[in-house]
């Protein structure tokens, strides 16, 4: 039986980094907690490495490495205290089809972006493209927003200008959620398949570069000049969009 | 001008127990952090105080009192340095009608609640029932996601059970989100008002001497056999059941 008591252990040490975007940027790994996450990682084939606190029972065929609660604590991002933790390599799903696509566009929350991501799982979309400047999907609280969609959906962090241009060519219709004139209300859109759903910041919105270029921009349809959190909107959109198509 | 800069001094000891709930339910009074919510307030006629960071601009009409950072932070929730506090008294909103009203059964995160309370404002929900396990809407987090709804919409907590059997006598149908048959999928569910959703809490949906006496079960049509973030849910819900009824 492997135990580890120190959290100056060198190993612990290393993945400890884990926890900064840097450091999975550079190695290709990412960590996971708790029991939902690490079965969706052994499903998906992408668990490396299991820390368990010492005295839990082992649920899964991996030899684990048993660990005082410090270092588990050292490679946990909660402040309640963990009992399991997965050192995993990043996914790489690809998909069937690109029928329905999301586009993320500087949404920073890492909160937003992970429940984006469980509702695009939920409602079968294709593919996940985000801006640079989103929020990691491996971040931590991405991770458990997103509940373990990441294991199922495939995502690329690339140029969205870039990837809106060629998804055109390849005739899909580009939608944008935005406030701004012209738009069609939700209700009135009938998407046709291929089709992509863009989705801007918080606070400022879809860019302006970007917005220019998509085919149409949607209202979600409201009693207040209020507006909604991002991931609530994506969500009704998508849903909707899927029952309208 | 006013101007504390002790951390110490009596008036900021008080008003920084109001960051706990016990002294928000004795005092009736409870704090809001930044520019939005301060606002939000004064429209609702609810800002007593204001505390501000020495050097910033006083937007407002009233006089604020004005403080070092470090009083600012005590009485700030948030890790960044917050800028402007506001002590606000719980507005109380009677609603002009009960047509559409939301039942929120032990939803625990802030964050949900929040969302949900911002949806609901958005959507033209009447009148907001949470039981009394639900987290506090004037929980700072839960401010923070409601962005201000809690200023335009009205709330009680109270026992949930009671409320439905109240409600029904008052002819409102009163739907369950929940995953358990027998259900109607959302799609094919028209509503009439009054009408009334029950939502359930996150990782253990609608309790159970409340499902039995709803009217019926609404599942949310999705391709895996995923489930939806609560407030997700509560939204498409919203959406989807005002534009069928």
């Amino acid at each position: 039986m492997k135990y580890i008591e120190s959290t100056q252990n060198k190993q612990i040490k290393e993945h400890a980094k884990l926890l900064q975007k840097k450091e999975r940027d550079r190695s290709g790994l990412f960590l996971v907690e708790g029991h939902h996450m690490i079965e969706e990682a052994i499903a998906a084939n992408c668990l490396k490495e299991i820390y368990l606190l010492e005295g839990e029972d082992n649920f899964t065929d991996l030899e684990p490495i048993f660990c005082s609660q410090q270092v588990i604590n050292k490679l946990s991002s909660q402040n309640s205290n963990a009992k399991i933790i997965g050192v995993c390599t990043k996914p790489d799903i690809q998909p069937e089809k690109f029928d329905v696509v999301l586009l993320l566009d500087g949404i920073q929350d890492p909160g937003n972006v992970g429940t984006i991501l469980r509702s695009a799982y939920a409602f079968g979309v294709d593919y996940v493209y985000l801006s640079k400047d989103c929020a990691d999907i491996y971040n931590p609280k991405t991770l458990q927003s997103s509940q373990g969609a990441i294991f199922h959906i495939g995502t690329m962090n690339t140029d969205l200008y870039d990837t809106i241009r060629f998804l055109q060519i390849e005739n899909t219709t580009i939608y944008a959620t935005s406030l701004h004139e012209p738009y069609k209300n939700l209700q009135d859109v009938k998407p046709k398949l291929p089709y992509g759903l863009v989705l801007g910041n918080e606070g400022k919105g879809i860019r302006q570069d970007i917005l220019n270029i998509c085919d149409m921009s949607i209202k979600i349809e409201m009693d207040t000049f209020e507006s909604l959190n991002v991931a609530t909107a994506c969500s009704i959109c998508l849903y909707t969009l899927k029952h309208a198509s």
